[in-house]
């Protein structure tokens, strides 16, 4: 987006609640609240984590790749079973929330996500950052991802990519 | 709180008016202007710092206490004192605020903190990261914090929890 | 600002507005669509980066210094000769967007930056953290930079100040 283009009408409640959805969703990962992740998403959702230099090539070569809800509640037994010996924290920090799109019935949103790890005995590093492309739908009176698309700066691959991002 | 829990109702401007706080709260430190720090707090305040690991089994001990306003005055003189030769800038960014409560004449608020500091001939470096669970109350039509509960991921003990966090 | 003073009026509209104009200035930088920059701009504008020492003492020094539109344009064709090799990526995360002041038909704002960069092979890192000090003008219904201070904590003077901040 430059300068000249405005940015699609919401209201401002859906506005408050577009990022209410955003913050609810990193302070569920960031409390550890694993199980609650993918409550945040549709049945038949994306869920991707791509590395910045294939998504801006259009390559459809994507680290991380789950096609619905319950790929998603799998990927959290499978961290679980992982981490018993690796305590650590993160802190997702979400800036930048912007409305890109509005369909029928879907929000298309751009954010801007930086990771911070904190593991025992080191200081805090930044783990990954990069930038959501997500579209939203509502169900139930509740916005959800139907798509999340993560596009990660970082050029080296990160070993935790299986975390939620 | 998870994608099913709605956050409690409070008017768009309200909302705004908590966001200013954190916002004002972050520039005074940022600043430098210790001196203002206090006086976001009520006279009888509760202003605490504690490790995750200590919030999260319920333990008591905190790094930092205090009990009232003139204590968080008491602290600034120390401060100003212990800071004569270490020249440092700090940079408070805020995210993620969510009123997580609503109730008589009271406002409760999560948001994230990360802490970054920069020292003489070094780079900037994530000096603290963590969350803000505080009580606001309104006091002759200002926001004020009457429990400030700053919970930090970092592990290793910082050596500066002294400042205002 | 202490937490006495109440930040000046401006309708929730307008408020989002200026959110919006600083999610759109760091998403158009962070993309790299740096031929967009000077659109944000004014044609007579003033665009300065000052480190936050000088700035403090009133030193009119500034490490980057442009005075129209046309000087932006200029400093982006500098940038991309400069970069054909050092391929790396930047994230802005803008945080504490504050309106401080309104004139007539000026809207005063401050706010925190973060430029975390990513550089091939190696972990990200902060690049240069600071504030910037504006002054917003409307022209033809949009919302542009007349002018633009940015403060920089660092004290190690960054090697790639000539990038839009």
């Amino acid at each position: 987006m430059d300068a000249a283009a405005p940015p699609p009408a919401l209201s401002l409640e859906a506005r408050f609640e577009v990022i209410d959805l955003y913050t609810a969703y990193a302070e569920t990962i960031n409390d550890g609240r694993l199980e609650a992740w993918p409550s945040f998403f549709t049945e038949d959702c994306s869920y991707q984590v791509k590395a910045r230099e294939n998504a801006e090539r259009d390559l459809p070569l994507a680290a991380i790749r789950a096609e619905s809800r319950g790929m998603l509640e799998d990927r959290v037994v499978s961290i679980r079973k992982a981490m018993l010996y690796v305590p650590h924290y993160w802190l997702h920090m979400i800036s930048g929330v912007r409305i890109t799109g509005i369909g029928h019935d879907t929000i298309d949103v751009r954010a801007n996500y930086c990771i911070i790890r904190t593991m025992q005995d080191r200081l805090s590093e930044l783990f990954q950052v990069g930038r959501y492309q997500d579209r939203l739908v509502r169900q139930d009176g509740r916005l959800l991802f139907r798509e999340k698309l993560c596009i990660y700066d970082s050029l080296l691959i990160p070993n935790s990519l299986v975390y939620p991002i």
